[in-house]
């Protein structure tokens, strides 16, 4: 019992380290929020910090999981193009959230990186989950039919992150009104 | 005239360096390219390497200009469309530049990256370019001509950069093919 109690302990301190981090990066961007900054918004010291986690890269894919969760709570049983507008919206609030998945998400191509698998289970989940519900807005007639459900849900995330850079460089870019432009072909013609 | 001769020297010198390197990113990806491994690939030491360049970071740059300039010879005058395309196809088969591009462009989010004004201004141009041809396409009447050309073309290139990376993740992913889906919702209806 002692060490469920142990262990309890760990899974809140756990969260309340990856709510500092989440807000230490949304402030200051990834390649500036250092273990140490982190360690100290959670007041723990560095190696403190990386005791709950190990590295800093699974730190930080911790931190992505845990935005995950926030999201998908966030928007659960809302309309999925709704929902996928409302993310893109708040992205451009969280800056530094971007920007940490943005380069992870470039590493991550190494199949050795430690956020390799996170972002291939990432793609695997969101994608089987939205390719349901838009197969279902085909069914509705509340897009068109004619194309491939697979092929609209690749082609909305690739337009998301591909965005996500473009918006980076230019932080004027309007990113959900680049995809709401999108969706207008996605629409039945009547 | 010794010191144009020098500089001449320099420049065949820095062309020579670039090509090894194009090669060995191309081959080993940038995660993998070391400074050294170039200065060995170019016959020199690391610090004879960064003599020309200045900084990794500017090495890199400088990968990229050198790719940019050679996409940009190889497709000159044809279509831009099928331009776009035939680029798309040849990265699948240059991961190691696709990483390098992928990863400079994440990290270069930061205004005080030395890649930032490299890809603001690559996104100028590339853009420009492109904008001016899919506007004439829209004339001669291949691509429709109630969408505004310029979103058309930061689509495009939001698209390309998106699918990089799930191509990274998944390289059994056909970039081109995906493409190639999307402009058939750009043609006339008939």
């Amino acid at each position: 019992m002692a060490t469920r109690g142990a262990y309890a302990k760990g899974v809140v301190k756990r969260e309340e380290i990856l709510e500092a981090a989440l807000a230490v990066v949304a402030e200051h961007g990834y390649r500036k929020a250092s273990v140490r900054e982190i360690a100290d918004a959670a007041g723990l010291s560095p190696a403190g910090l990386l005791h709950y986690f190990g590295t800093k890269e699974e730190l930080f894919v911790a931190i992505l999981r845990a935005r995950d969760d926030r999201d998908e709570q966030e928007y659960a049983g809302e309309d999925v193009v709704q929902a996928f507008l409302a993310v893109t919206r708040h992205n451009a609030s969280v800056p530094g959230l971007v920007q940490l998945y943005a380069q992870l998400a470039a590493e991550a191509g190494d199949p050795e990186h430690p956020a390799h698998a996170y972002f291939r289970e990432r793609t695997a989940r969101v994608e089987d989950f939205t390719r349901a519900q838009v197969a279902a807005d085909q069914q509705a007639g509340l897009l068109r039919d004619d194309l491939d459900p697979a092929w609209i849900v690749r082609t909305m995330h690739a337009l998301a992150d591909g965005l996500q850079s473009a918006w980076m460089l230019d932080p004027s870019l309007d990113m959900a009104g680049e995809i709401e432009q999108f969706l207008v072909l996605l629409r039945p013609s009547h």
